[in-house]
Parts: C-alpha cells; sequence; structure tokens
C-alpha cells in the first residue's frame, strides 16, 4: 500500500477500496461511489433479522444453510440466520474462530505459512489483537459488543503526548504531536491572519467575515494580534520543558520554536487528517480483554456444535435444489455436507482457489479484487517505561520508518508490563514478513530505539507478530472491493443458492463492520428468498 | 468567570491564574510567570519524600504535625509526612475527606450553605465528580494514582461525534464536532492556499515553502488542487447521513455544505483549541469508580485515626516552640491540639476566617485570592440514548447556553443506565445556584433539550447537583492566586511554625495536581527546616 497518495478528504482505506477499480472510469466511479455521490447511492433500511415466527402465515420452514467461513461474516451469517431458526454449520479451516479477528495471547501458536511457528509467552492481560483492533462509534460492530455483552474501553487512536518523527525530512529528534500541532496552527494562522491584512483575500472575505477568521486565527493558532504583527512566536501549548508546579514553578515552556520554513519541511503536518476521517476519528473503542471476544461471542451463541474448526473447505457444488459442500475434517478424513444454501464468507483469493460449480464469470470475478497486506509486530515490555518516563498513556507515535507506527496499550495503565505494536502496511509489511519472526523483531526494535531510546531494546520482553500474506486460509490484510464494476455487483447476488458475503463485499473494507453488514446483507436476500420461495 | 475573552495559546484556567493578579504590571509579570517568562521559572527538583533514614544522622526526630483541610493538599501533605515518621492528624470540617475532590453516588447527601438538601439516588455504578474530573498525563495526580493503586481509565475530553451550538449565533441545528472542524479546516485552507497562489505571502514563502504548504492544505483541509481553484465543497470527513455499508450501500456524506461566511457566523471554531492545551489535551483520564477514590486510598493510608472528620478548626495560635489549634468535634465540644507543625491546608477564603495570630500581613494577603465559582448537575437517564440515537459515546458537547457544556459518560459503555454533565463556570454557575436543586435542573434540562430533543427530558430519572460557592467549608470552585504579588510570595513561606499549601500556592489552580505539588512543597520545607533545625 506504500506510495499511494490519497486524496484530501478520504481515508485511506476508503482510498485503496476506490483504487481497487481497474482505473479510468472505473476508478472514478468507484471514487464517485466511496463519496456517495454515485445514483446507486440509497438510504439504509433498518435491518431485521429473520424471526422465527416469520414463517407462521408463509407456511415454509427455515432452511439448511452452510457457511463456509468463521470469521466475523461466516459467523454473523450463521449468528443472524440461527435467530430465524435456520440449521447452520460453519466450517472453518483454522483451529479458531475469528478470521483475520486473531488475538495472541499467552499460549497462542501461530505458524506461518512459511512453516515458522511463534508461541506467545505473554503475561497476564498482555494480547495483541493482530488483525483488527479498533471500533469507530457509528460501526454496527458496536452494535454486537452490545448484544452479545462484550465489553468495551477507548481505544486510544491519537494522543498529543505521542511523537512524530520523519527522519527523512531531517528530523533530529522525534517531536511531540501538540508541539507539531501547535507550530502548524500557529504558521498557518500567522499567513492567513497577514493575507487576511493585506487584502489578498477580499475578494472572498466581507469586512464581518475577516473579522470573524481574524478572531479564530488568533485563539485557534494562538497568534499575537495585529499590532504584534499577527506573529506565532510559540505558546504553552507546545508543551514544557518544566512542568508548571506549585509555589514560583510557573513552568518552562518547551523551546526553541522552529522557524517556519522548518516546521514545513519536517512534514510533521501529514499526520494530523487522520483523525479527521469518518473511519479513525476518536473516541475510538475496543474491547476489553481482546478483540477476538467478539467471535468468541459468537460462536459461544451459536454453540460448537455448529462451529467445526479445522475443518478445510475442498469443493462447492451447486445444484438445483441443493448445495454440497466437501472438506477435509479435523483429521483429514474427506466429509460432505449439504444444505439448502450456502454462504461463502471466505476471502475472494482463497475462495477462487477452491473446485466450484459457480461459473466462469463467478471465478472470474474473485480474480478482480486486489488483496493487499499488512504486519503487527507487538513487544512485550517488562515495564511501562513510556508512562514513566515519557507520560505517553496510550495513542500512536507516526514515523516515516518502515515501522510506520508504534501503538501504545489502551488498556493496563500503570500495570507492572505493556505491549507496543508495530503496525505498517503493503511493502513495509512485506519486507517485514521477508524475515523470520526473531529477525524481523529487531529490526522494528532497532528502528523503535530512535523513537524512544536504549529503553526500546533493554526492557523488551517477548515479542509476537503476524505478516498477513503469511497467514494461512487468509493470505492477505484485506482484499480491495472493484466497487462499482460488474464483478462486484456480481458477487453481491447470489450464484444460484451460494451467497457471498465478507468485507471484501462492502465498501468498509478491511473493517469488521464490513463483515458484519455483509453478512447482514446476505441474510437478508437469503431469508427472503426463503419466505417468498 | 464569563465573559473573560482568553488570550491566544493560554488555557482558560492558566489565564484565570494569570488575571489573579491586580492588574496592570502585576497581571502582566503574573502572565508572564505563567508563560514561563518570568524570571523566576526554574529548573523541577525530583521530588523526594522525607524518610524515616533522614534522621539517622542528624540526631533529630520526625516531628508532630497538625493538617488543617482533608482536601486534597491536606491529605497529600499528611501522606507525605507520615513517610517520614512524622506523627500527622488532618482535621476535616466535612464528614467526608477529599474536599472538593467529592463524588457523589447513591446515598451521598449534601446539603448546601442555604439547607437545601439532595440525597443521590443514582443506580449501581453510577457517579458524578462534583469537583475535579479528569487528569492530564503529565500530572503528578497520575503517579498517586500509580502509587495508591487506583485504577485509572481514559477521560474522554473531546470526541469527534459529540456536538456543538452556539444559540446565539442563530444556529438552527447542533453541529457534530467532526462536521464543524471539515467546513472550518477546510475554508481556512481554500483561503490560505489562494492567498499564496496569488503571492500574497512570497514575502514570507520561499517557492519549496508554498509546495509544502500547499500539501499540506490539500491533505488537512480536504481541498481541490489548483486546477480545482483550491476549493473546499465538503469531504466525507464531515460525516454522512447514511453510513457506507454492504453491497452498493456506498453511504451518503452529510449537507449540504454551509458557506463560508455561514461556517464563520456560526463560531463553532471557537471550541477547536480546547483540547491544544497543555491541561487539557486528550488524552486525559479518570480513577475508575469515581475520582474520590484518590482522597480514599490517601485516608486509607493514613489510618482513620490520623484522619479526623467533622472536626471544624476555630482558632491557630502560632507560639515559639509549637502550634496550638483549636476545633470543634464531631459532637461540636471544644478541643485543642498542640503539634511543632502546622501545616493550612484550607481555602484561603475559609482560612481568612479562622482567628490566629499570624499577623496582619498574612490576613491581608489571604484576602488577593480571587474566588470563583463552578457548579455541576449530574443527570441520570433510564437509557443511554446518546449511544443508540446519536452514537454518541462519552466526549463533551460544547454550547453557547447557560449549561456550557455537556459531559457524555467516560465509563459504563453499553450500560442500562448513565450520567449527562452540564458543568459550567462564574456568572452560570451562580445563577444555577440561585435556584432549588429542582428547578435548577429544570431549567439545565430545558437548555439541554435543545440539542437531543425531548429524550433529554423523558428519560431522566434522577439528578444531583452542587454550585461550589454554596459548599460548606469551602464556598468557591477555586481561588485564583495573584501570582507574582508580595501576597503570594508570602504565603509560599510558613508564618512562624505554619506552612500553607493548596492549589491556591501553585501554577495549576483548580487542578488536584496543584494541591499535590503545593503539598510536596510545603513537606520539603518542613522537613529540611526540621532536619537542618
Amino acid at each position: 500500500m506504500a506510495g499511494f497518495s490519497v486524496p484530501p478528504g478520504l481515508s485511506r482505506r476508503r482510498f485503496l477500496s476506490a483504487v481497487g477499480a481497474a482505473g479510468g472510469a472505473g476508478a472514478m466511479f468507484a471514487t464517485m461511489g466511496a463519496l456517495g455521490l454515485a445514483p446507486t447511492a440509497r438510504s439504509s433500511p433498518r435491518y431485521e433479522p429473520p424471526r422465527r415466527s416469520d414463517f407462521a402465515l408463509t407456511g415454509r420452514a427455515a432452511a439448511k444453510v452452510v457457511v463456509l467461513g468463521g470469521g466475523i461474516a461466516g459467523l454473523a451469517a450463521a449468528y443472524e440466520l440461527a435467530k430465524g431458526g435456520y440449521d447452520c454449520t460453519v466450517l472453518e479451516a483454522a483451529d479458531r474462530p475469528g478470521g483475520r479477528n486473531f488475538t495472541a495471547r499467552a499460549g497462542t501458536v501461530h505458524t506461518d505459512l512459511r512453516g515458522d511457528t511463534q508461541t506467545a509467552v505473554f503475561s497476564d492481560g498482555v494480547y495483541l489483537n493482530t488483525g483488527p483492533a479498533r471500533i469507530a462509534q457509528w460501526m454496527v460492530t458496536l452494535d454486537y459488543c452490545r448484544e452479545l455483552g462484550v465489553p468495551i474501553e477507548v481505544f486510544t487512536n491519537v494522543n498529543a503526548s505521542a511523537f512524530i518523527y520523519n527522519e527523512a525530512a531531517g528530523m533530529r529528534n522525534p517531536v511531540r504531536v501538540r508541539t507539531a500541532k501547535a507550530d502548524m496552527y500557529g504558521y498557518v494562522s500567522e499567513l492567513l491572519a497577514k493575507a487576511t491584512d493585506r487584502g489578498a483575500l477580499d475578494g472572498e472575505l466581507t469586512a464581518t467575515d475577516k473579522e470573524r477568521l481574524l478572531d479564530f486565527l488568533r485563539d485557534w493558532g494562538a497568534i499575537g494580534d495585529k499590532a504584534a504583527g499577527r506573529r506565532y512566536i510559540g505558546t504553552p501549548r507546545r508543551g514544557y520543558s518544566v512542568d508548571p508546579g506549585a509555589g514560583d514553578q510557573a513552568g518552562v515552556p518547551l523551546g526553541p520554536v522552529p522557524s517556519l520554513a522548518q516546521t514545513f519541511a519536517d512534514g510533521t503536518g501529514r499526520y494530523f487528517s487522520f483523525d479527521f476521517t469518518y473511519d479513525q476519528a476518536m473516541l475510538m473503542f475496543q474491547p476489553v480483554g481482546g478483540m477476538d471476544l467478539i467471535p468468541a461471542a459468537l460462536a459461544a451463541a451459536l454453540g460448537p456444535h455448529r462451529v467445526r474448526l479445522r475443518t478445510a473447505v475442498t469443493g462447492i457444488a451447486n445444484g438445483p435444489n441443493d448445495v454440497t459442500v466437501d472438506f477435509l475434517d479435523r483429521t483429514g478424513k474427506p466429509g460432505r455436507l449439504t444444505a439448502d444454501f450456502c454462504v461463502a464468507a471466505l476471502p475472494p483469493n482463497i475462495l477462487a482457489r477452491i473446485p466450484h460449480n459457480l461459473g466462469a464469470d463467478v471465478q472470474a470475478a474473485l480474480g478482480a479484487w486486489q488483496v493487499g497486506t499488512a504486519a503487527k509486530i507487538g513487544l512485550e515490555y517488562r515495564s511501562r517505561w513510556w508512562e514513566t518516563d515519557y507520560r505517553i498513556y496510550g495513542g500512536i507515535t507516526n514515523t516515516d520508518l518502515d515501522i510506520e507506527r508504534i501503538w501504545y496499550p489502551s488498556h493496563g495503565f500503570h500495570g507492572p508490563r505493556g505491549l507496543l505494536v508495530n503496525y505498517c502496511y503493503g511493502e513495509h509489511a512485506k519486507s517485514y514478513g521477508e524475515l523470520r519472526p526473531g529477525p524481523r523483531v529487531e529490526r522494528a526494535v532497532a528502528q523503535g530505539v530512535k523513537i524512544h531510546g536504549e529503553k526500546h531494546r533493554t526492557e523488551l520482553a517477548n515479542a509476537f507478530s503476524v505478516a498477513w500474506h503469511l497467514m494461512p486460509h487468509i493470505e492477505g490484510a484485506w482484499a480491495i472491493p472493484p466497487l462499482g464494476t460488474p464483478a462486484y455487483q456480481l458477487l453481491g447476488k447470489p450464484a444460484g443458492r451460494v451467497y457471498f458475503a465478507g468485507d471484501w463485499l462492502s465498501h468498509l473494507t478491511a473493517w469488521q463492520a464490513g463483515a458484519f453488514e455483509s453478512a447482514r446483507l446476505a441474510v437478508k436476500h437469503l431469508h427472503g428468498r426463503v419466505l417468498s420461495g
């Protein structure tokens, strides 16, 4: 994913969805769609789950459904169908439900596609959400947390006390987010106030507009008034080298203030808009105890007999009256399930490899998704030195290093230990994936030392990492949909008795919310068909 | 406090401290002090608590100390002194420790100075921090939480999903913070980009600066490029009227986009800088379960025999070799304590009323603090409709109404009930204080209905409110120090054997951190005197 330039105002993930289209008019239409400008944008009907009583007047009955894949989409589809009395069986190739929702704790074993095995040796209460890790307030994922009784807490997506470091820009030291923001907003205010005073915007601004704008800039940018030349000369918002205290300790604001040219050259402002996007704006949330409490709760609601783990699908045959699915069970023995319908909730790249009779157009369409990767490296430390030494309680440090960013833990404040997370995408993730787990950690730690100094290395206790293109049965972090194309339209409809579901069939790619919404849509279509059938 | 215009870059509270000085040169010096520009600013020595071993070589012994006031400063002073073996007794007039750190829960009884009694009937897990409620990452308060084992969680000081509403500006509807910010930043970017293109800033910007600035503005403000006239025409960052979902549901971005003139006229931008200040920037924190877990832990560490509640000081007599304190005990019976030293940790306005022999200059100095007020109105609701109906999980809605702001709860997400808090200062607090508790709630709710509609009224279950100028034994929300004046200097030193402590003797007025720091400073001075004595 590295190297893409994201258009203004669009989140990175939304943008990735957009460019997943084949380019040209397709990409344009997709972008329009993502912006809600496409004519197909419509109002969201309130979701109503299937109910057993739905069948009362029709004389029909709930059907038998086989669900392929026990990730969020598959589990949610089965969970929703079960509300209507459908007889669902979920087939999951891995030894745990959740798919990309994979939380590593003490004892978690992960063997990647190259055969490297890691066993997490984290302390009590320490975990790594290797896949999804945050939930926006508007996302349906929170509704599932409420319904399933999964407690939530704030995910600290942004912190004024965290750092920014752009090595390539020649920055000598990391700078606090608060400091970078104060300087950038100060200079932006100074420039705009000066231009306004000079009459450069007289075509755009009335006298009243100007007055309001200048009032805003003075407060927002902490600049001087007209008599003071509208100058930005620093502000206590930058932080203090000596904090205010008691008696005569007024505090010493952090200095010196870099010049305008230096501030622009450092390029710290490129990270400010992250938090403006609809997907990433604070406040964000996470389940208390690990993201996999969500699939665990879904699987528990279904019951163990309905979620068959270590069961790999080997064939899908759509028939006139039923669907037959072949698989290898946990002992390696071939098996077969016949059902009225199938919900295929596997990643498209995985689904494309399973023999089926759904047609060449389906097979071709599955190839239209662009699979991306990402890597997370979790570093457990013997002490929470970021709290004691740097007064950083959560949030994210952003860098232009290949680790890209460092997440500080959102829970366990003041506890004995804690986990920092490096989370990178695309080429950076691939290059970390090329390393064995040990050297991977060594390289990541060497980068982190540039931010935090030697404690980033010396306090390290344990590590665990996942490069998603190397994850068995998944082989990617996300699959970017070719929005607005015939391929996307095709798989939005069932192929015979086989429905497709996943975040890859949504405008919420790489978010669990996309998987939930897609599952609901497939369930709605399937149930409607059964009722009207 | 209403009506003050806060200078750019300075937090409101810091500013209040500054203007507490008598004006003119005094105010100027104070402002300089608050900005760290005053010559007295110095490096903070690392705090070392008294230790019993400190006395090993001196042949001296820990002294007996009477502490007046069981608020944070008094408790912290006693707690720190006790580490060195000092024999401390805290006299507290109220029936609970904590002072302004006062958390109301089910059963809490509060009788104000007018004789109005409220008994909180909150549900399990619902509480109102009537006084301090948030802690910045850099504040020493967090160190006490760590040391005392008081667990902490995020206090949601800012939320992109919360609202802004300026009635006086003629706003017809509340607007989400995310929307207001997108529009304001969009237009600021458009204007500055145009001015830059027009050469209005050629004196300030090199060609390279310009390129960097324009790149920044395009991303940060979500504006078009030069070919698109640098125009801001809206962005998905504003939010959606229909969220992105599965299938063809691309989502419908919120519209229409107000004009530049309307955006400036709405004045929503005045709230953006709140989160930039050193005191208020996210991430902020709170104890899990209520702020008063801090004084409870301090009191528990001291032991009940060292904290005498319902004990009102009636006289302070400084002598050549000791200090005598008169009081009325819980039965109303006069009592007397004699100690080697005294730490007077009462608010200055209360202390000024107690007969003493500390001199006319001390008495005059105590009058130099400007006492401010504030009110908090806690509204418990039968359901958390702000989560389900508005997808607001915490944070603060800002308004120009007399309730000033609405806090959404930072804990108990998805729980059955929750508490909204109105928190206002100065004249607004006084005018709410003039009402009896019932009408107070009615008036506040009528204001809140303007933001949230009728559920703000119909779902209300219980309420509890405090107007701080009506709080017995305290009679104010904070006392603004006359920084840089002889009065402030005088009470920074002991009057004979009597030391003064409180946030009112710090540059952290109205923060618990100021009380802790002041207590530490008093303890340091007292212990140094005993050791060298």
